[in-house]
């Protein structure tokens, strides 16, 4: 294949038709996709196996690519719940007569094409798929290349529930694993709506430069956490290690410490138990270095400048003392990537400008971080985690996949 | 200056200063904007004249740059409207307690800092800066090096109101004319939250090109209006020229004229009359060329098919006759910048299904397409007419200059 430009306007023509569907219709749809998936689910593995066989045994990705019976089982039944959502599209926003006589409607309608670039995990290609068909979007998928046998057979079995309501199997289009292709999809602004990178930092960035549809950036999270001098340094002690250490390389998980200079050689003691657990790698400041190297702690070096505002991804941690919340403020201000930021205090007025002032998508008082997410925020399957400000911000779903439309009924109105 | 990046972070500080403003104060700080410029009239009138006689007698755009009297007491009259207008920041738009005891809020903010990057228009420069403001917001605006001069004067009366306000002049901050500091602005990902280009195709796809930061394109407007077979011919003869000559320089004018093939002969000629008055330049097809010339129309020209999907600005159309609905929604699909398209037609249900079908900002029914304007659509000052989906679609206005922002308060909670 040379181009893929024939491709998406054959899905912007099935967005045409999957927007024709009644929201009825469009449940129905996907929870045919569900039952689609259960009558299929040896198939699924065996794609899966052609995949796991291309990985190096230790590849630390192969949990995230692998899937078996429990695994689809519970993607089916997270379609069930997505067939249940309240349909986005079709809502009227605004309805009102112009002193002109015209009848004026702001109205909700489906995005259109939507364009998703995603990295290993298969279940995404079918969320996005399903998030998508609810409602009233086609979309278009680029997977990564180690699970494109497993996305190959899920994106054939979302074929055939499609054509049980015939509608044309473009409306999800997989696309063939070459870069050359995401340069197309990203410059082919008269088919596609709205792009969504899903993974990698260099992933995002690579797509902020060269897109030319609006984008919405997910993902890169440099999360903070700032325990202030009235803390309650046990209650602290269990956030910062959790927020570290939970879950470590996902992009709520904390990165930075900031601890007031106060109560310092107090705090850091209190976490050395629960990094030493999980051989936490930490990069100290001066200050932060010697508490930390005469509480007994091995796993330790000296903070380099670059150590800050970097997202670790991994069991490992910086920390800077500050003198009080306007050098916590500033340090935030100028290393957060605007994605999670939390404040540990027991004074009310602090937390409360801590929680006004940093501008970031989600801000913590007296929590771990790690709750940025769109099922904890009630909002079910997660699209992303925005951390631009156009559309969306922080974890967004199904209700953001619409736009406006304005619709003007009129008898003959003009305008001199 | 080789650098605007510390004037840019300076902006952001400030951002954070307006920020904290209350609702009342950002209205009075509106207001006193209006005050000094009444004050200081023969000063804005002085600074123009200087960028007026730059200026080739005979540049059309002489008249868009020139400030008087009236004009400038009508710009303050709009700045009174401006603070009257409810402020879209720090309203609560969800509000709950998560399972796990967090205090959930999603509560709007202001955006943070704005970019605008606009042509000759000297009102832009006070009715942007009026808009951020009263919304909380600071913003970076790049205007035309024809309106410097004014520029400069109007962005120091802006400074004087800020300072009655303590608040920094780096809150409104006008870049240099230079070019190289709009690449500079477009990459400033760090300081610079949203991008809005306000002026040509061709300042329009620069931005597009160019900017890492996320952008609301307006603008640039493709508009079709589609005679159906059934239409009263003589409402829509008035709805056409209309469309076309009552402010040919304007997106919401009609580029290109669809008729259906069974009333093309009758209805042509009702237009001659008002295209004649014009002398509108007419890039027929085949079909309507003969009606055309057959009429006595003189003007007239063989559309070329690089005449379709042009946005003329200009006293010229083009004119297509196509078979039935389907062949029009298909034109209108191939061509349209999806900003705003009209069916004439006495039936409803076409109407009906080409208002859900064609996939534009604003859709009409048996009205002239130039209505599309955020005054006439009842939003107040427009900030500008947006061709994307993200954010805002159509004509768009102060409420759009807010983002959310998630705030979640604990007691201790972790997630393991």
């Amino acid at each position: 294949m040379n181009s893929i430009l024939s491709s998406l306007q054959e899905t912007q023509k099935a967005a045409a038709q999957i927007r024709r569907l009644s929201s009825d219709q469009k449940s129905a749809l996907v929870l045919k996709l569900s039952a689609v998936l259960l009558e299929n689910i040896p198939q699924i593995i065996a794609a899966n196996q052609l995949d796991l066989a291309q990985m190096p045994a230790d590849d630390p990705k192969k949990d995230r690519l692998s899937l078996n019976e429990t695994r689809i089982i519970d993607i089916a039944e997270s379609l069930a719940e997505i067939a249940q959502l309240t349909d986005p599209a079709g809502q009227i926003l605004i309805e009102r007569t112009l002193p002109n006589g015209l009848q004026q409607q702001k109205i909700s309608v489906p995005m259109g094409v939507v364009g998703v670039i995603y990295e290993s995990r298969p279940n995404v290609t079918i969320d996005v798929a399903a998030l998508c068909l609810r409602s009233g979007n086609a979309c278009v998928l680029k997977g990564g290349k180690e699970a494109h046998a497993t996305n190959q057979c899920t994106v054939a079995l979302i074929h055939k529930a499609l054509a049980a309501f015939s509608i044309s199997p473009a409306a999800v289009l997989l696309l063939p694993t070459d870069r050359k292709f995401v340069d197309e999809l990203l410059t082919a602004t008269r088919f596609v709506d709205l792009i969504i990178p899903r993974g990698s930092n260099s992933l995002i960035q690579y797509v902020r430069q060269h897109s030319l549809i609006p984008t919405i950036e997910t993902g890169a999270g440099v999360c903070h956490t700032f325990v202030e001098q009235t803390a309650n340094l046990q209650m602290a002690a269990e956030i910062v290690v959790n927020a570290r250490v939970s879950r470590p390389s996902v992009c709520n998980s904390l990165d930075c410490l900031l601890v007031d200079k106060a109560v310092a050689a107090d705090f850091l003691p209190l976490i050395t138990p629960g990094m030493k657990q999980w051989n936490v790698e930490i990069y100290a400041d001066e200050t932060s270095f010697e508490i930390l190297k005469n509480a007994g702690y091995e796993n330790l070096k000296q903070a380099q400048a670059e150590d800050f505002g970097k997202e670790w991804l991994d069991y490992k941690l910086s920390i800077k003392i500050v003198n009080g919340l306007e050098d916590a403020l500033e340090h935030v201000q100028m290393y957060s990537s605007r994605h999670s930021e939390a404040i540990i205090t027991e004074d009310e007025a602090i937390a409360e400008r801590f929680l006004a002032e940093v501008d970031a998508a989600a801000v913590y008082h007296n929590a771990s971080t790690r709750f940025t997410d769109g099922g904890v925020f009630g909002l079910g399957a997660e699209i992303g985690i925005s951390t631009q400000k156009l559309h969306a911000r922080g974890p967004f779903a199904l209700e953001k996949l619409v736009t406006e439309k304005w619709i003007l009924r009129g008898n003959g109105q003009v305008r001199w």
